[in-house]
């Protein structure tokens, strides 16, 4: 029971990032953000029809593998979480645990992974897809640098929402100027205000597909001043959140030398 | 008459910013930037003909409820001015704030969704559409982002208009350029100098539509300079704009937070 | 004999930005400023066909009178240059006017504008074509604007050759390239390294026509990486500019400033 | 032999970077970087058919010429090593030179344009392309502007890296999510991830070709929220990036300065 009980132990300081004391991740968290990275590619290689035809059974065995350690990794870190203070055991630990986010998200990219193995092909097709995405929502739990950003954003919550505001009515303004210039004319990409946004937002983040165009004289210098404008009110919450996440980071890079000074037993 | 007279405080107090010594917008003012809210919303929709066939009538209706609500506020905004030390009531002050641009962009907003009743639908369809946008003109009242904007343009004045100068010559040079190499091989797109801005300002601003491009070897070596240089001069006025709006943001935040620990009574 | 000297004497103060000793333009030059727009916008139009077809006689008028006000403003410039000490007057002092780079730009302006008149229209279009920008060339003379933006590239010098040559070796890579690897596939496009240069001067500066796009699976990730270092590479020298720029204004503004507080007699 | 060892001594000043003690490239050097730029522009005009075609002998002939002279420079470099005390001569100096990065660089380069000369045309058709990009990479010995740039990209290693996971978790999720949406409508744009990864690319990047575009009202709203979100995320690094070039480059330029003041003997 002991040796049971160490085992545990071991689990939770090298599966659980509050348990690792020391700098960085655990070794086995290592090799677990390795197998996800693994799967991720697996999964974006198998999209590609010409790469998956003939090679049907190689993916659904990776599939299968990945499925498995995933599962495996999930009992662990449930069971392992009776060592961490905040859950602290028992049943109503364990159901706290699998009720947090991060449990929840493993949860359901173990789900998705095992349901493409039942049921017929077209009905789970959107599930096995979405699997894409939850995989990479693994990896939320170690990731520093979506720390950073989100400290980034809510630090300048107040300048961002102000950006926002004014990019949005440009977007309104200039998409209802084009709409009524040019709604009679092409209808097909100008004949109401939201098909007209399609082309605004466009032109307002200087991406210009090209498909969508004005083409009076009117219309053209209306596009002219939108990108003009476009730009520099864009840029605003660039600058803002570059500056922001600049500052973010430089925190983190203190806090993480200091720790060096310092170091934890 | 001094229930009357209470009550016209109380829409003061409640309607205009001016009256509202409290933080923020007052409870009735949230209410109303909310019923904008949804009209523009529903303004945008209608606008899809997909959406508006066949719910013609729920349109119709939205449209009267939402034109008789900003008919009431805008007779109890009038009303309540006397209460304004600026206009002080009377015959006089009705008329002075009658003719102040809020009011008028009221009135205006409010003539134009009753116009849609009346008339038949080809005369007036452009009066209609007209009416989104200033739907959300009527939100300028109490955009303290836009404020924002005006003083960041304001403070660095200088810096924009001598941006504009050389952005100005720029594309005026480009296109002149590219006229005379292009004109004859292109006439459509580069037969004129016009026609040519067209594609200097989607080159400048880096939009790059792709409708209008140069074919020669000359006419590509200047466009090239032309994205470079344009993409140099282009983000001056950003930058600076960007710099002068975080700092007039800066100073709303530092004069809001003055106010928190001296609140007004 | 000393009313015609007294004459060119308001004449070298009001026409000669040296010999006005107060702040801004003169009078007489804000009218000069104000006919060279003029001619410049009537330029812009006359280039359109649908403009200047009907309205033929009109414009000749026009460019009549332009021409004859700068062939005077030239011979006024010229005689007042006498008592400018730097040329001193004098047929030597004549001379050295007349060689001197504005006075060079303001002979070819009014030299085309006048040969328009003259000679059949094919062999002296590209001349009249070449007069629009000769028109803002003249202006060269008041901008402050282009002073600024001289002075910004001087002044880091240093720091845009690095960038320039950073971004010429990034051209080249990219080019030579996708050269190698779509060259044979769309020899139109990316048949040699000039022709590649016109897709990567469009991908670096993210402006993204659309006409040249690679379509094997190894170009398009050429493309990927070209964009994503295009834009951290060519961001260097706005950057770099706009702050020089932000700079050279800075001084500017000053100077203007302790001109005010100490104004010359 | 005293005078052969004296020869030697010179070739390594004026050859080898660090055998040069004053400031700036030696004449020698000077003139190799002028052979260099010269076969570099050889290289792309020869690569375009409609000017090589007719030319051959004349581009074989320059070829031959610029061949020859970067053979000798090889052999030269390779004798002066001996002065280096780094290397110190003898036939373990000569080889410990031959197989530093440089030199490696220069003899493949040289290789590659001699190889032109032999074989049949097809076989070695992608030798003679990559020649033209060894030919640039012979630069990088006395390029500072690189120097620059590794400087700055080593000193933000960990914020650009954490630019590049964010940036490439913004890739991921909006490609699956596209891919999801649009997969089944435009099989041949969207039909799997890595097909997605294309235009995300260029959305993220503003760049914006318009090959690829979703056509669902549901596709063009995460369209627009990854142009928007992109433009952000991707401006992180080039902030980063632009402030780290500025400070290296300060560096240098203060190194530089300093130098001018102590001159080395």
């Amino acid at each position: 029971m002991r040796r049971v009980l160490k085992f545990r132990r071991w689990l939770y300081v090298n599966l659980h990032p509050t348990g690792w004391t020391k700098r960085g991740l655990s070794p086995l968290n290592k090799i677990i953000v390795g197998v996800i990275t693994a799967a991720v590619v697996v999964a974006i290689l198998e999209s590609e029809p010409s790469l998956h035809a003939g090679n049907e059974h190689l993916f659904l065995a990776a599939e299968l593998v990945f499925a498995s350690i995933f599962l495996v990794e999930y009992l662990a870190r449930l069971w392992a979480s009776a060592e961490d203070p905040v859950y602290g055991g028992g049943l109503r630990g364990y159901l706290r645990y699998a009720l947090s986010l991060p449990a929840l998200v493993d949860l359901l990219a173990v789900s998705t992974l095992f349901l493409t193995f039942f049921g017929n092909e077209t009905s789970i097709l959107r599930l096995v897809r979405l699997a894409r995405i939850l995989l990479l929502a693994k990896l939320g739990r170690y990731s520093t640098a979506l720390r950073a950003i989100g400290h980034a954003v809510r630090s300048r919550r107040y300048e961002l929402v102000m950006s926002a505001v004014i990019a949005g009515m440009l977007l309104l303004v200039s998409s209802t100027l084009l709409y009524i210039v040019e709604g009679e004319l092409q209808p097909e990409d100008f004949g109401s205000i939201p098909r007209a946004m399609w082309w605004s937002i466009a032109t307002l983040t200087t991406v210009g597909y090209g498909d969508a165009i004005p083409v009076t004289a009117v219309g053209r210098m209306i596009a002219g001043v939108t990108a003009i404008t476009g730009i520099g009110l864009i840029a605003m919450p660039t600058g803002i959140l570059a500056a922001a996440f600049s500052d973010a980071l430089q925190h983190q890079r203190a806090a993480r030398e200091k720790d060096d000074d310092h170091p934890t037993a």
